[in-house]
């Protein structure tokens, strides 16, 4: 998996929205310590968590599979523009099929779980779907044979606050293993001086 | 697939709701053709729509495919309760394999798309998976092979001005075909006097 | 301020959502103990939050001041549908104007704080905004006289969960004295069997 | 009035979301003529208005009336930190009173709506406001006798697809003249390469 920032709001943006609250603007040092600090304690301590959606994170996540987006999806308080099966099953159809055991040619198309019995069975499902394509039988129906390790990719935008709840529950022990990589890739790839605001959101 | 409304709001709540903004209350016919026409009028025709997201509908929606789901999950404007693929593959591991063309038992699984290809793929995949859970592999690792057109089921609840947009989107001849089934039935599945509300969401 | 549940999802709607997802339906009892505890441990405990959503609940809503509605507006995952003061002012021109001490008789159209100064300088602002109205000024311009303490209405729906949210946030020592009035008064009218959910959202 | 754009997301972050779903990234050119093309085509033209969502807009509104701010509150899909009258009376406090017909030194605190008999009712609230103040009455009691017509300000963020939604609604003819400036404000304060999505939700 790989987990790009594209784009996001500068802290100062959310200390200013706070500041607006109390008119405490001449107290601002421009997104340094002391606003840093003001964010904490209204958007975390105090609980007035709607200050923190004022900060908008862009993900480019690719590499994940659909096993994973069907629980990422369900972060309803988020923005996805997600891979097509309906339009980009071309790159599939021109490829050959691949050996059983060739995990490393399939991981183009599959995550691997690491149990070759699982793996190679995501190799089977994939050679059947990769028949289908060629005999010509159109996305809306071949895709049915689609096996949830394929891999897909999206475009995700989130605020602070509903990130939050996800790190919360996807970083959790009882988390699915591959949510939990992601929510892990997705804090390590935070700008530095925002990764405070979700410390207690992540478990250990 | 199979659509059953749990619950609904009566229209009166809908009418009464429009009626404390004029405070009309005298006017109304408990939901009746007069509270019909103002819900029209108001809700659609002004585009005040916020007054219908005082109806909300729970449906219990059976026997559609996790492809289905992926589209389904993008309305984020409803809740959703979905049978989970980690703990409940015990039903598949305790059957016996199918025949690759016995499409009638396997449809207890998988949804068929009428395609014998494609559902025999889908079979394939299915026998795969019944012998990864039958071999002890953890339904986190195994639920990787699981095939899209794995029968799912969910609790949903929506309320009626989400589902409008969901209708027009989806009834769309440029929709996937589960969903437009899905849209129908769900339409098929609305009290008969909450209709009316959404006859100009549904393509032909 | 009067507040009156007009419909509600009953509790076997959450119960059935929640078995949904771990096909334990046979475990039900019909919105019984079971279901009951059943809801409390997985959407409160286990903090599937979501599962509460299926849970709806429409107020009326009568007596509340436009400054107490500033804040109930902020809760955006609910829907209001408020006494409009473009369309609804003419109960007050028709009135004649109030003694600046005749509390009683003022109520009909302000929300008396107990402070005599304050509810004074209501009542002179509430004549001061008739006598516009009788010299025939539009409402879209009238209307910038009025006082917060002016009294609204509203029906207002929302899910277990955002109420939850409202609850713990709105009966805090720290909110604004009328809003916690509403919370208790909302929480108090809650169906009897649905008030344990509720139960550690609402501050002593 | 007075607004301000603080922070946007750039065009290329929605292309490349658009791109995501049709794996069409060869094609784009950096936010110039073919990506505002294909936005348009997607987002506006064929309805997938998610993909619009991940335009976010911070904006810093200042000098609207509270009676405007009972409307902007109405659009939920935005996130308001809005200037707390719970916490910030203190420089009206500290003024003198206003003469009834100083409409100049009055605008400090309320917006004018160029009706005299309005602005100075509007006045004398204020002058009456004041006086609480200054015996010492404490904010949440004393803020009841506000004037809707009393400035606030507020950090706005909205997404385009919410702001869309704003601009058609409030740029109507039938809207309160206020929000309809504001409507017009906010448009104009768009980045001038992103005015185009908007151009057909603003009434003329």
């Amino acid at each position: 998996m790989r987990v790009e920032l594209m784009h996001h709001t500068p802290l100062q943006v959310c200390a200013h929205a706070i500041r607006t609250c109390w008119q405490s603007f001449d107290k601002s040092d421009d997104g340094g310590e002391k606003d840093k600090a003001l964010i904490d304690r209204v958007g975390n301590k105090y609980k007035h968590a709607s200050t923190l959606e004022h900060l908008v994170y862009t993900f480019y996540i690719q590499g994940v599979s659909r096993a994973l987006l069907q629980e990422l999806a369900r972060h309803r308080m988020a923005s996805l523009s997600v891979k097509s099966t309906r339009y980009t099953l071309k790159e599939l159809k021109e490829c050959e099929p691949f050996e059983l055991d060739d995990f490393e040619a399939a991981s183009k198309f599959i995550v691997l779980t690491g149990n070759s019995d699982v793996d190679s069975a995501g190799i089977a499902a994939l050679n059947n779907l990769q028949a289908l394509l060629k005999k010509g039988i159109s996305n809306d129906i071949a895709k049915y044979a689609l096996v949830e390790s394929y891999k897909t990719e999206l475009t995700w935008t989130i605020n602070a606050r509903s990130l939050q709840n996800f790190l919360a529950l996807r970083s959790s022990k009882s988390a699915l293993w591959e949510i939990r990589d992601l929510a892990k890739a997705i804090f390590n790839e935070l700008p530095s001086d925002h990764k405070y605001i979700f410390q207690d959101s992540i478990s250990e």
